[in-house]
């Protein structure tokens, strides 16, 4: 049972501010999209809880987001926030850019080692702690019917943080040396890396010799809805 | 075992109807979206079953819409008739709109009741009752590429009917009152509310202080393919 | 106990090829979106791994995605492939469409032969066997933002061949004559059926009466970035 790295309080406390503030990023999204307060909240829940959720189906696991009260009750807090505040809540947008990436780093650690768990492979699990971090935002452009953030090129790195946080925690599971202390550090590895995307906005390379130019040209056009 | 709130050859009865109503308002979405008659038969299983699938796969049940063959038959029946009569199909857009509201109504009290008996709490089922009532909906706008009505501002109240009506069973389970008569009152209720919410155009609020009016006009500007 | 229709090894072997096959579709359609290297790969390892990941959810197995390792490195393999030489890759696309053609072929026997054994009914069955062999190529175009080709009456027919395909497998059951040779023998038939409707350009009817022009002719307008 390698999941209790922390003690179980704080553990549940780190959990209920990752899904926080990535229920913000769903209702920002939503203010954007203009939905009305049910869309917003639909989004919010589904921006933090999705991913989780998902890794919870694959292992078989009972849905961690169905069996604790305060994961559902946090995205609505989240929605009321937005709801009422956002133009305070989109200024402080680089705040919440840091609260969501200390979110990626946290759900990568604990997705992977709660995969590991339940039997999957070292491999396996890293893939799927990384699907935990990222997979909550996929669902939240796909209901938002946009091209989600995660695969576009004009993006800021986001999957590959999360890759490194998944893989050093399998790392250290297959070294013996998972510990609360080297697994905060592989969270705190995916956080800093995303913050130093964000600033230096790194971007992953293309496919060479690309030729659909038609394409791109329509990425790069100013579309103020989904405009980050 | 609270599941069998009505003896089981009715309730059989009353998830045929549910889901053969919801199956037409999918079919009736393909002919719009211009798709064959594969599309709308795939269109028309994904909006009747969706809903009751994702609560399913949630809970760990046997999915029953692998389980009965009638579940799988009704909408392959509502995509032969709506794909020879579709015209006609819409004349009774209003019949269609009722019988939509009383799929919602059924569903989200059925799909509290079952979540409930799978060991979920009453919070976490009365979530799921609902999911099990629009998620079929959220489906077919997903696959239609659109974004779906259920987040949109400008679309008459659909989540809060099946909110009330979950509610309502997950408060008759706390004090023990769940019987045929008050489950049946609560699929009434939300029945209702959503028959009132259509006629009355009841619509939720956006959020305050929205700045991004390019999104509004955007949903504004009529668009022929997703008239409703 | 169906599944050993052929030698372990030989199975594996195939359900490699065919995913790696589905992959390389997977990941053309990044490339055509513009997406990053990391975008490609997302999209190849859904496209190859994402219809066997819907049925093991549906039939409660432990998703054979995040067993098997060799099934999550194909499609990285594709990605790779796709990355440097996509000029040439598409170039050969005829090869590539009859690779994808013979995994739907073999997908749709092994998923209804898996669905099988796993208890599920002859027509449910069929049908998970079916969804199995779609199912990666939905979530593609969901992710890539598009009205998935499946349901796109200006495509040549796909689901028909896979529903010939599971159908065959179900019958065999049905009257116990399931052997390697009569499961090759429906994998050969979709796979044929398939190239003979691309060859040919066979296409399932529309609705009866359409009268939704302006969808049709939106259709109909040459779209660079979805070109198959």
């Amino acid at each position: 049972m390698l999941q209790q790295l922390f003690s179980p309080s704080v553990q549940h406390t780190l959990d209920i501010v990752g899904i926080f503030v990535f229920a913000i990023s769903g209702a920002l999204l939503a203010v954007r999209k203009n939905f009305d307060v049910f869309g917003i909240a639909v989004l919010a829940e589904v921006t933090a809880l999705g991913g989780g959720l998902f890794r919870d189906l694959v292992i078989g696991a009972t849905p961690a987001a169905f069996a604790d009260l305060g994961y559902f009750l946090a995205p609505l807090l989240a929605t009321v926030l937005v709801f009422f505040l956002h133009p305070e809540v989109e200024r402080t947008q680089g705040a919440v850019n840091a609260f969501d990436a200390a979110g990626l780093g946290l759900f990568c650690v604990t997705g992977t080692t709660k995969a590991y768990d339940y039997g999957l492979g070292l491999t396996a699990s890293a893939v799927l702690g990384m699907a935990t971090a990222v997979g909550g935002g996929v669902l939240r452009d796909i209901l938002a019917n946009e091209v989600p953030s995660l695969l576009r090129w004009d993006r800021d790195l986001y999957a590959v943080p999360a890759i490194v946080g998944a893989a050093m925690v399998a790392l250290c599971i297959r070294y013996e040396v998972l510990t609360p202390l080297t697994s905060g550090l592989a969270a705190v590895t995916a956080f800093v890396l995303r913050l130093l995307a964000m600033h230096y906005h790194w971007r992953a390379p293309r496919a060479w010799n690309r030729r659909s130019r038609v394409a791109e040209e329509d990425l790069l056009s100013p579309d103020p809805s989904s405009a980050g």
